[in-house]
């Protein structure tokens, strides 16, 4: 390993304390490397202007980021055991590359804000993809409620039959729930988007750190002001985001479990293209629904990443390393639920209905409920139409078509309002 | 009990079962039964604006409700086991006093619907009451910023004295944790203001409901179009609120540490008043900081019930009765988050500290980091001043105004930015 | 209130701070009143011993303690807001009728061996419980297993048919899994089986109690030696409590959801008794199966239970406060699961099979991978076998019953081992 | 890739979705290939017993799979993503190596018990590591408790000083937690200790496979019998080895804690060797007792495990691809919570004591609870004595060494009976 940055002279090292404090900590750290660069050179732009670094310091500092940056993405540059993090190992190529002017670059940082800015950053991407996925998602489900409109299906409770219901009401549900996890991630990355870079170890430094400028070079709408509320928030921010992912891959998770039983036999509603199933090594005839329950099992890993998370979160206030566990949970969380999510909509525009044995299934007591409103309607009072409706003497075979066309109240089969849920997609998103 | 609603002929009633099935339902449901009354009242109007009441009859309806309500709230009427849930017990009451028109309040509605605008209705009151006291929490952080703003206390960071700090540093952090904690709560709120009520059992009903109208009158700001989507939305929306009210316990438990650690006779930060602390049973020297424990203690119980809601929702779509356990754990979070959370202003505000003990804490370690980056400023490397600053036969005592004043990267105690953060307050709310 | 404890002059009291502190914790409290009595006299009978009671204050003790136990189981007693908790009930109790010898009962306990011993006691019980009910279950599944083992059924993986199956092998699995359950509940209850009584706060007493003679007159099988560990133990055994009902709720969750598809229409495969189901506010036709919904979501309060307390164990040792939170959280679990788990002996007793439906679902692909394996037993490599069999046009209809008698490696339906199993539970319990 | 066991012609691979499926399957299987190898002998061993194979084919089997696990020690075989997962590797390898035989050798078994077999006995192993580690933790503790016996400590409660404790009592505290730590990882070893192989997919197979030979050959205690159970197991035996897992770091959780704060300057009863700290990238002056603090972290890993797998498991019966998910979830657990629990002996070996600073925390109000209990011995009411030494101006410094030779209740610093927790360490071993 190369130096460690604090390291006293006659200290010893224990190899397996040091391999044990190390973990996985450099090898998670390339997840967010590029990150951590761009931060780096808004970092020594600041020190610049406050004249920590001279114009040419800068622009050197700057081009060895950016060499470093595409050594990164080309392979040229691999982020291992040679460093103790990420962080240092920025510092180490600068120093490498730059003398004098690469031990420059940490004045007035701490690897505390260095982490924290790269994980915004990080963070913010993710949150933007997870919303334009739950778009996706959404318009998909859109699409095909309005094509698929009028198809009749039954509809449950306590997985019971209970009444007629419509592709167009499962597929609208689907959209309003995709619709409001996009919502969410939007306002989650929102919140998050404070710039903690300028913090350190979260007291602050004795430099005039231009951090309005920073925070607008890095493209965060607001600075996150106090240095000791960065520091309380790691953690905290990484559970919103998680909850805010969380919110979608419960969805699909409740959405894997239609199309499991969807798949069945017995339900038989849902044929699944071959390149969505798996077979079995020893039972030659199975063809398994594998990426379904896939996207159902996803979430367990959002939790579980949002579970490591609030365990360590029961300290005092100022870093400890305890938080530092965070980044392995996050990057697990969200490397599971996004690739998950992500392949879903390629999934749901590939669904193909079996409408025959979804007719087969509109059995007459699925008729009931209609018969009784309708009882009432006429002047009954409701209990006792129920009670009427409820003799199976008075169940006949009815039309599909004209209970769901009767299905009037706003959000019914009969009055769908599609357009107003596609009115809270992003505008001009076509 | 009185006759279950949906109770056939011939059917054997096994009263073990029963006591299963009913659990403390009813009893939990007096927590929202105004929110309940509330709602049918509006539910009632819908009824008669559709031709499916009259005029007189929805009048004894909304008479009755009200004078339902008015018993709940004197104790004339207690919601008590002889009802299957509060929802019948409504009905019920109405079906007593106004005979057929009690039983035609069902039309068009579904206990499902009912349990889901009562909870909605109550988790916008207690998000908008989590948003209030973090805002006052906020609000007491950001005074005694101001007040006690060059009063130092040591820095830490793992627990290990770091730098010199102040209590304006750390008043900041706290101030800025709750008004992000409050926005979230405002987020949230928003985020779940969308009416249910009208998707009856999750596929709409065969009456051309009103559901705009009473999106209005109930307050809410958008309707929840899908009635699959309602019942999708169940646990979820709990979750939410459950997730934002974390984020505040977190904080709390956070601040409980500090206050733990600083009311120990080591650290002897903090003196807290009397009322705040209880005794032992068997030793008489004994003054416990219990408050502050069981604030620490009270995200506990708000993680419990994500957790048991969160167990919950692996289910295909439509209504389970699975998810009628949601209902006490989300009593249960609410109440003990919201409880702990409510006494934290007051404690806030009558934290006694002991400074002069706190100024005995800073040793002349602390002022290292200011000394690096002095060296810093003045030409050399950080990485090289910082090796310097390191060999403790540089450090000497200092002055810690000195150095508060002169950290003045944004935020630092030479630069609190409190006016940035006050602009996040709500307005006009003093 | 009666006075607390511990309460000094001059202190004044805030009441919405004392409602907090309170929380609902005599009230809970009722839950091991009776075991907080045993363990109380079996402190007194040490006192005794030692010289610090007289044997007429003992017998008096005894009972008034006795008598306390009488009064509280009916009703003559009622533990409420007038006590701090359960424990000062008690000495307030016998100081109200004995006087001195009342305020003499304290000596040498803490309220926090006191909470330990009577959770304990609690623990045991309930342990015990689970044992038997699991045992039960094991036993019901073992008859059925035998009295229906050639019943022919479909197996499933992926939720997909796969290959023949039985009701004697659907049995037996359920058989094991409860054995296991079984096996784990008296670990655990063995593991816990040790005697804190005797440890006060945590640091033991200057007094020669005879803790050995304590712990074989309250049923231990072990002193809890160290007054650290007592209290270091408190949630720990606990949670361990929890987690061997959770090996029986989750297998109850997975058993549920077996149920709750065999029930519905497409399966078929099972008739629910009526009075396991119950009936819909709205739609007259439906008959829900919410009994096993319910099973299904006890493990929910469970997980939730162990969540809570697992959260409140990041403390340093000794008491604190927060550790007062697992006593509801505790109650809840046991309270849900332990009710579910109590009514599945009876449902599984009662459950009607629908022969029928299950024979129909054997299509002809389930007897490919008996087809696959009798191709390698005459030679043919099972890798070539498998692709032989995978040929739709090899499957033909089978005759279950030789699928099933062919399946002869131990466990299979041909050999099902229940004699096995049935050795496995407890000794002359038949 | 190498040929997908199970696909068959015609089928379109999708790149996406492949590497979906696969996640980082096989990459995980490295953990366990030789458990996976060994079992895949004893499985050749039984096929050549029932004339499956003949002798010479098991023979080739034998030695290509010695073979493959020398290869794989050595790193001439790498698991990679050239194969779908270890299971499929292994059997790739020996129809490369061996032809017609390698393709005999999934005869009668599935991925299925293979994965089962494998986990088992990775998860025997990991239990029994756990298992010496808790003991060599008790081993040291009582070492220390026996050589530190009456240096004096001030004892907390509510992280308050309470009364005089010693060393002993501290260290036999921690010795009794982790001999109840090994003692639960038996139970649960001995708890798991079922042979799971020749179940195949979960219904058995038409084949006489021994299985009681191979369950002696591969070392378990006894067969698990059912085939449905088998699958049921997985999970649930993972989620039991995590618990016992998490009893123990738990317990350092508690113990970490301690030691934060006696390692704060605060505090100062310990100092820890340099190799357990780090320093700071900004702050010169700070040594961080980081291992402490990651200690206390790995709990959450063990947590976040268990979740994940508890989430996985609402599912009905036999296998889903849902539970493959458990696999990087029990490395993660194990992984984390192993290399923390095994730097911790030599940790503990190593604290050093300023005992000074604990002396000097002894003040008068800590022998109050002696003095109440010394005036109850006289006579006077145990409540009444209490009152009279909570006045402060009887409080006096004390002799701690007399105090703790007074604690004479069992356990207590008078009485530490240390001998009795020696003996529930494994004998003979010491």
């Amino acid at each position: 390993m190369t130096d460690l940055l604090w390291q006293k002279p006659g200290v010893d090292v224990d190899a397996g304390i040091q391999a044990f404090l190390a973990g996985d900590d450099v090898v998670l750290d390339r997840e967010f490397l590029l990150h951590d660069i761009a931060a780096s050179k808004v970092h020594a732009q600041g020190l610049q202007a406050i004249g920590m670094l001279a114009e040419d310091e800068l622009q050197s500092l700057s081009r060895e980021l950016d060499a470093l940056a595409d050594d990164f993405r080309s392979g040229a540059f691999v982020l291992d055991e040679r460093y103790e993090d990420g962080h240092s190992a920025i510092e180490a190529r600068l120093t490498e590359r730059l003398g004098d002017t690469g031990r420059k670059i940490h004045a007035g940082r701490s690897r505390n804000d260095q982490v924290l800015v790269a994980t915004r950053l990080w963070l913010k991407e993710k949150l933007a993809r997870l919303q334009s996925t739950c778009t996706d998602l959404a318009r998909i489900a859109l699409q095909r409620a309005e094509a698929e409109r009028d198809i009749p299906m039954p509809g449950y409770t306590h997985l019971q039959r209970a009444v007629v219901s419509s592709l167009g009401m499962w597929w609208a549900g689907w959209a309003e729930a995709f619709i409001d996890d996009a919502a969410r991630a939007a306002d989650t990355l929102r919140w998050i988007d404070a710039n903690p870079l300028g913090t350190a170890a979260g007291y602050g430094v004795n430099l005039p750190l231009p951090r309005d400028t920073a925070t607008r070079a890095l493209g965060f709408s607001r600075l996150q002001v106090s240095p000791m509320y960065a520091q309380l928030s790691r953690g905290k921010f990484e559970m919103a985001a998680l909850e805010a992912l969380a919110s979608a891959t419960l969805d699909m998770r409740r959405l894997a479990w239609d199309l499991s039983l969807f798949t069945s036999a017995e339900f038989g509603f849902v044929a699944l293209p071959a390149q969505y199933t798996t077979g079995s090594s020893i039972m030659p005839n199975k063809r398994n629904p594998d990426v379904i329950e896939l996207m159902r099992a996803s979430h367990a890993s959002v939790a579980a990443a949002r579970t490591e998370i609030e365990q360590l979160l029961s300290l005092p206030s100022g870093y400890h390393r305890d938080l530092q566990a965070s980044k392995g949970a996050l990057f697990h969380g969200f490397g599971r639920g996004l690739a998950a999510l992500s392949l879903l909509p390629g999934l749901l525009a590939r669904l193909e209905w079996r409408q025959e044995r979804m007719r087969a299934a509109l059995e007459p007591a699925l008729y009931a409920t209609d018969l009784a409103v309708d009882m009432a309607r006429e002047g009954m009072p409701f209990r006792d139409a129920y009670r009427l409706a409820a003799d199976p003497a008075r169940w006949e075979d009815g039309d599909p078509a004209a209970s769901l066309a009767g299905r009037v109240s706003p959000g019914g089969a009969g009055d769908l309002r599609l357009e107003a849920l596609k009115s809270r997609l992003p505008a001009g998103d076509s």
